[in-house]
C-alpha cells in the first residue's frame, strides 16, 4: 500500500489563507477556534489517520470479514484502532455538547474525516453511519430516545447503522415493506429484510443502533407512509446498562468487488423491539436527515481515495525508471528517466492533482457553509447556508465519488502492469471507490436530485444562494484575468442553470448526469482560479506556483470537459425515450 | 453472471450487409468462403462461447488458480474446456495449412474471438497468446523450428506464452538483462526472469513453448539487442516425443485485481535450453509480430467484456422495477416502472451500445483489412492493408480496451448497489477489463506509437492509406446527410491529424493520448453514420430502425467528446513539462 501522508500544507492552505478561518470564525462567534487549535487538531488527526489506520488498510482488504455463529468480526486490528480512535475523542468532534460532544466547527471536522477516508475507508465507514444516526436522533429524536442513545453513540462507545435498503427497495423507497406494529407500552415490533447494511455487526461496541426504515400498519401507500425506527443489537434498560439481545440477526455478508473490510450485512428483524424516530409515517425527512450528511461524507470518501492514489502514483513516477523524456535526458547517471519526466505520464499526474485538489476545495467551502448554517447569528445567514448545502450536496457525492474512480484508475496506470497487482494497493483504491458511485444514493440520482429539486424549488433559492458564493469569490480574485475568466465560466453557468430550468420533466431526466458534471466543471473552474489567485501571495513558493501551474492545467485542459456535457445536457431527450425498447438488441 | 448471448444478428449484419464479405472474398480469391459458411462458424463459436466457457466465468473469478509443488492449476472445467476447443479446431482457424491450420479468413476468426472474450476472458488468454506465438514462429522461425513446434501449436495441444516483462523492464524493453549463451549444438542457454507471464504454467497441455527476449553474450547495448528465444518446458526429442523437463520453473503466481482465472506467473529460467527465433539481436521484430497480433486481440478482450456487460445492464434494466418514469407510466400493472424506461438509465445503455457496436464496427474493418493484407493479388493492396492495420493497431488497443473500462463500469452502475456484490457478475467485468488498459502496451504507449511512428514515418502513408479507406467508406453513403456529416468528420480528422504532425517531441508526447481519443471518437462516428446509412435498406426491421436511432444517439451525444480532445491535443506541451517535480505534493 503506498505510505499515505495527510496533505496538511494543503489543508492549511485551504483553511487559512484560501477560506480565512480566523475571520470565518469571528463573524459567527467561534473565536475560541484559532488557528493554532485547528492545526493541532489537523495535525493530530493526521497521525491517527497515518500511523494507526492507513497500516490496516491492504491487510484488511485480504482478510475481509467473518461471520460466524451469528456474529460478525473484521480484520485484524481494526477494533483495537476504534478503541483508540474514541479514547481519543474523534467519535465526538461534531457532536450535541449536551451530550459530552465538542461541538467543532465542520471546517475543523472535514480535514480529519476526508484523512480517515484515505487511510482506510472501510475502517471509516462504521464511524461516519454513526455521525448519520446522531444526527438523526438528535434532531428528530424525542427526549427519552436522546437520553438513552446519543451520549454513547457521540462517544462511539456504541455505532449507528442506516437500515433503509431492501432487495425489491433501493432507489425506490416507495416500495419497502418491512413493517412495524405498535405495542402497548409505545414501542414498535419491527419485522423484514434489509440488505447493504454496512456495520450491520462487528466486534467493536457492545451495542450497535440500527435505525430503520418501515411502515406502520396504518401507512399510506409510497414515500409518505415511511417511518423511521431505532432498532438496538441489545435493549438498554432504564438504568443505562444492557439487557437482552433484541430479535434481530445477520443473516449474510455480502461478498463484494472492495471496502471488504468493511462487514455489509443483510440483516433480519424478526418482531425486533425498537422506538420510532421522529412523527409517524415522517420517516423520509428523519431519513434525509442522516442521508444528506451520509452523502457528503461519501464524497469525502471518494477525495479521500483520489488522494491516496495520488500520493502512490506520484511517488511510483518519482521512483521507476521507464525510457527517455522526449525534452531531453533528465537523469544522466541512469539507464533510463524517472517516468515522471514524460509527458503523458506528467498529464496523467496532473490530472489526478487538479481534480483532487479541486474538490478539496469544493469540501472545504462546503464545510464553511454549514459552519454558517449551524452558527450564524441572523436566520437569513443560516437559510442561504443551508440552501447552498442542499444544492452542493448532490455534487459533493456525485462529482467527487467520479473524482474518486477516474482519479484511482488513473493511479492504477500510471503503475502500469504493477498497478493491477494487489499487493502494490493501487487496484484497491479503484475498488473500493467504485462503490461511492452507488450507495447512499447512486450518482445518477444525486443528479436527478440536483436538477429536479435543487435547481427548480423555492424559486431557484438554491441555486441563487450558490451563485451568490462564487459571485463573492469571483469578485474577491485580484489579478484580472483570473477575473474576467472566472466571471466567464461564472455567467455561462448561472445562465445555462435558468435555461434548463425551464426544460420539460423528460429534457431534465435526459439532461441530469450532464448537469451535474458542467456544474462541476465550471464550478471548480472558479475555486482553481480563486486559489491560484490567493496563493501568489502565499510565503511558501511551492503554494504560489504550483497553485498557479496546477490552476492553469485545470483551465486549459480539463475545463474543457464541461463543453460536450453542456452540448448534452442542452438536446432535447425525446431520442432517448423514442428507441423502441426491442432495437437496444436488435431483437 | 449475466447469461451471455452471442450477437449474432448484428455480427451478420457487419459482415454481409456492411462488409459485404461475399464481394470482398471475392476479390481476393476466397470464393470457398461464402454466406452459409461463415454463419455456421459465427453460430458454432456462439455455442461454443454460451455453453462451455461462459459459465465457467464467475466460479473461475472465485476459484482463481493454484500453484502446488511447482505445478499451476486453474479452475474447475477450465482444461475441460479447452480440450473441447481443440478438440473442434478452434485453436487453428487462422494457422498455416502446411501444419494443419485451417487459414481461415480473419473476418470469420474475428467475431469468434470477440464471443471468446464476452464468454470468459481470463479463459481465453492462454489461447490467445499461443496464436500469437504461433505467428512469431511462422514468421521469424527457421524451418526446424517451424517443424518442431508449429504443428501442435496450432492444434492446441501445446500452448505458447510471450516472456518479455522484467521487473526493472516493462515499458522499456531496452532495460532487460535475461542472458542467452550459445551452446555448441547452436542452442541457447536462457537465464533470467520474467514477470507477468500470462499461462507460464497450466495443466491443460503437456508441454509449453516459451518465446522468452533476452541478450546474446555479444548484444549492443538497448533494444538493438534483444533476440528471441523459444524455450519448451519439456525437450522435444527427435522423433517429436517429449523428453527431460528444461530448467525452468514457475516462481510465483501474482495475485491480481481480477483475471483471477488465468495464471499469471513469475517465470525463472535457470540455464534454460533454448532455440532462437529469427535472427541474432532482432528479436524486437520478432517480438512485434506476436505483440501487434496480441494487442489486437486484447482491443477485442475491450470490445468482448463490453459486449457482455451490456447485455447483463439491458436484461437488468429491463427487469428491474424502480420509480415511475418522467414520460409517464410505463408499467401500470406494477407498482414502479423498469429501470429501463428512466432516461438516465436509457443514456447509460445508449452509451453503452453505442460505444460496444462502433468498437465492433472498428474491429470487423480491422480484420477485413488484415484478410487484405494477406491474401491480395497485388503488393500495392496488400501494402496499403498492412499500413491501415498498422495504424489501427493501437486505436484498436487503447480505445477498444478504454471502452471495455467505461462500459463495464456503467454497467455496475446500472444495476445500482447490486453492481458491486460480487455474485452478480457486473463487477467482474470491469476487474477483467482493467488490465486490458495495461497489458502488451499501457494504452499511454498506444497512444504514443500512434502518434509518434503510426502517424509520421514512411512520409505519413498509414495515415493516408487509413485516410483513403475511410474516405472510400464515406463516399459509399447514400443518405445526403449523413454523407455530409461523414465527410466533415473525416475532413476535421484528417487536417488536425497532419498539423499534430507538425508538432515537436515534446507536443507529441504531451498530445499523445488525446489525439487517439480524438481519432477515435471521430473514426467512429464514420463508422455509425455508414452502418446507420447500409442498415436502412435492411429487411430486420430492429436492425433499419435500432442502427439508425444508435448512429443519432452516438453522433448527437458521444461524438461531442472528441472537441474536449482536440483542444488538448493541440496545446503547447510545455506546461506539463514546466511545472517543477517539486510542486507536486508542496514539499
Amino acid at each position: 500500500m503506498p505510505q499515505y501522508t495527510a496533505p496538511l500544507t494543503d489543508m492549511q492552505f485551504l483553511l487559512h489563507d484560501w477560506l480565512k478561518l480566523e475571520d470565518h470564525y469571528s463573524s459567527l462567534g467561534l473565536q475560541d477556534f484559532d488557528k493554532d487549535l485547528v492545526n493541532e487538531i489537523l495535525s493530530q488527526g493526521a497521525k491517527f489517520a497515518e500511523q494507526a489506520i492507513a497500516p490496516l488498510n491492504r491487510e484488511g482488504d485480504e482478510q475481509s470479514c467473518k461471520l460466524e455463529n451469528g456474529k460478525v468480526t473484521t480484520p485484524d486490528g481494526f477494533a483495537e484502532a476504534y478503541h483508540e480512535y474514541i479514547a481519543n475523542g474523534w467519535n465526538a468532534m461534531l457532536g450535541n455538547p449536551e451530550y459530552d460532544g465538542q461541538d467543532l466547527p465542520h471546517t475543523m471536522a472535514v480535514p480529519v474525516q476526508e484523512m480517515l477516508c484515505s487511510a482506510n475507508v472501510s475502517w471509516r465507514l462504521i464511524s461516519m453511519l454513526t455521525e448519520s444516526a446522531v444526527l438523526a436522533i438528535n434532531k428528530h429524536g424525542d427526549q427519552a430516545l436522546k437520553d438513552t442513545y446519543l451520549r454513547k453513540l457521540i462517544s462511539g462507545e456504541w455505532t449507528g447503522t442506516m437500515c433503509l435498503t431492501e432487495p425489491q427497495a433501493g432507489t425506490d423507497l416507495s416500495l419497502l415493506s418491512t413493517k412495524a406494529e405498535p405495542q402497548e407500552d409505545g414501542s414498535y415490533k419491527i419485522t423484514g429484510n434489509k440488505i447493504f447494511i454496512s456495520g450491520g455487526d462487528q466486534e467493536w461496541t457492545d451495542n450497535i443502533i440500527h435505525l430503520v426504515l418501515a411502515r406502520l400498519p396504518d401507512a399510506p401507500a409510497g414515500v409518505k407512509g415511511i417511518s423511521l425506527f431505532a432498532v438496538p443489537k441489545k435493549m438498554v434498560l432504564e438504568n443505562g446498562e444492557l439487557g437482552a439481545e433484541n430479535s434481530l440477526s445477520v443473516g449474510s455478508l455480502e461478498k463484494k468487488m472492495g471496502i471488504k473490510a468493511c462487514p455489509t450485512c443483510v440483516m433480519n428483524f424478526d418482531q425486533a423491539t425498537g422506538f420510532i424516530v421522529g412523527a409517524p409515517h415522517k420517516g423520509l425527512a428523519c431519513m434525509f436527515t442522516m442521508m444528506n450528511d451520509a452523502r457528503f461524507q461519501v464524497g469525502l470518501q471518494g477525495l479521500g481515495i483520489a488522494e491516496g492514489s495520488f500520493q502512490g502514483a506520484l511517488a511510483y513516477a518519482r521512483d521507476r525508471l521507464q525510457s527517455r523524456a522526449p525534452q531531453g535526458v533528465q537523469n544522466p547517471e541512469g539507464k533510463a528517466d524517472p517516468i515522471m519526466a514524460h509527458p503523458d505520464v506528467r498529464k496523467m499526474l496532473l490530472t489526478q492533482k487538479s481534480l483532487t485538489e479541486g474538490c478539496r476545495a469544493l469540501s472545504f467551502l462546503y464545510a464553511s457553509q454549514m459552519d454558517i448554517e449551524k452558527s450564524a447569528d441572523d436566520e437569513a445567514s443560516k437559510q442561504a447556508a443551508a440552501n447552498v448545502v442542499a444544492f452542493l450536496t448532490p455534487i459533493a457525492k456525485g462529482f467527487m465519488t467520479d473524482v474518486g474512480q477516474e482519479v484511482s484508475s488513473l493511479g492504477v496506470q500510471v503503475f502500469g502492469g504493477h498497478g493491477f497487482i494487489r499487493e502494490w494497493g493501487m487496484e484497491q483504491y479503484m475498488r473500493d471507490s467504485r462503490i461511492t458511485q452507488l450507495y447512499e444514493g447512486t450518482n445518477g440520482i444525486q443528479a436527478a436530485d440536483l436538477i429536479g429539486r435543487k435547481l427548480s424549488r423555492d424559486n431557484g433559492d438554491m441555486l441563487n444562494d450558490t451563485y451568490q458564493v462564487f459571485d463573492k469569490m469571483v469578485a474577491d480574485i485580484a489579478d484580472p484575468k483570473g477575473l474576467e475568466k472566472a466571471k466567464s465560466i461564472l455567467e455561462e453557468w448561472y445562465q445555462t442553470s435558468l435555461q434548463v430550468k425551464q426544460q420539460s420533466a423528460v429534457n431534465v431526466a435526459g439532461a441530469a448526469y450532464d448537469y451535474m458534471n458542467f456544474s462541476a466543471y465550471s464550478l471548480l473552474g472558479i475555486l482553481w482560479l480563486s486559489m491560484a489567485d490567493k496563493a501568489s501571495q502565499n510565503e511558501n513558493p511551492s503554494i504560489q506556483q504550483g497553485k498557479k501551474a496546477t490552476s492553469d492545467f485545470y483551465i486549459k485542459r480539463m475545463l474543457p470537459r464541461k463543453d460536450a456535457f453542456k452540448v448534452n445536457l442542452l438536446e432535447d431527450a425525446n431520442d432517448l425515450i423514442d428507441v423502441a425498447d426491442n432495437l437496444f438488441d436488435y431483437q
